[in-house]
């Protein structure tokens, strides 16, 4: 059901409802605080992984953490196939359900600070929702170059990209439990996950 | 609700819903194939242009085409502001509702070929989504300068990030009523329409 618009329902050109899947509060301790940059890209990475391991998505997982209480304030993990959206990466799933939580349209909006940590480094799509996001800290494991080598494509995000979002006010830290972010992208491609880039006949 | 699992309603950290402006059936006629990319653009153009009589959400829209007959897939428009949620730019929100459609992840996996009209160059993250979404033409009106002139940020997109989507099959024309798309965004700031960034006190 469309929460504002119940007449709405009936109609797949006006409305979309999207979800996370059913285990992802087995995996998350909401009321759990995370203090250090290990503990939190342990959790995203953590998350990618379960995503691979359960069938329920690519290997790809974000969460957004409060900076100075490091409450978890969202997840997210690849939903493209399982939901049949190509825009459901594990950033923006993150983000769509932060700002739904905070019902905001920006997390930069308020006096409190919001980071996000994601297993692989963005896309070009998620370079983008990550500036409109308003988080001030995007932390990374996975390189784009990981993504490629098992047969992703990044899409149009270039070293000026995060040249882009540092100029924006943005604090970019790369390569954070790198191996064990592309362990995961690995794993997938060991279990024969599908690679998806959006071009015909993939 | 989430259509697929109705146990997660009453959790905003799981479940979300989206939906178009209710006016949006009013003025889309959905059994009107559209044959000229006049008559295209015209309709992305106006679609904006209503989002911002209405009050409804930014100067942007978009409309995917099935190209052989003309046959409107999905509309959609800026809802960033009306829906809190920062990536619900008009391109994505057509995507997410056309893929639904057709429950498909890539409109690219079919014999069809799909065409996507905007009343605005995308920024950076539609760019990457248009990419991941499988249409096989992007035709766009006003220019990420004409955004960038009335207060919005394109984000990083550059001329690389078109000649990216080019080498990737999709056939990009820009300026196609370049003036008309322009005249929403100067209508929108004339209305006081709110400008939005991602950043800080925005």
């Amino acid at each position: 059901m469309c929460q504002h618009c119940p007449t709405h329902t009936t109609n797949p050109s006006v409305t979309l409802s999207v979800h996370l899947p059913e285990w992802i509060n087995e995996v998350v301790d909401w009321q759990h605080p995370l203090h250090s940059d290990d503990d939190k890209m342990a959790l995203a990475v953590e998350l990618a992984r379960q995503n691979v391991l359960r069938g329920t998505g690519g290997p790809f997982a974000s969460i957004i953490i409060h900076r100075t209480s490091g409450q978890l304030l969202s997840v997210g993990v690849n939903q493209v196939v399982a939901q049949n959206n190509s825009t459901l990466h594990g950033e923006v799933m993150a983000i769509m359900l932060g700002e739904q939580r905070l019902q905001t349209f920006s997390l930069g909006n308020s006096s409190d600070e919001y980071e996000l940590f994601t297993s692989c480094e963005p896309c070009a799509m998620c370079m983008g929702a990550i500036l409109w996001s308003g988080v001030k800290r995007l932390v990374c494991a996975a390189t784009g170059d990981d993504a490629r080598a098992i047969g992703f494509d990044e899409g149009p995000v270039f070293e000026q990209s995060y040249a882009y979002l540092r100029n924006a006010g943005i604090d970019v830290v790369r390569g954070m439990l790198q191996p064990e972010g592309k362990a995961v992208l690995e794993l997938y491609l060991q279990q024969g996950g599908k690679l998806y880039n959006g071009k015909a006949d993939d």
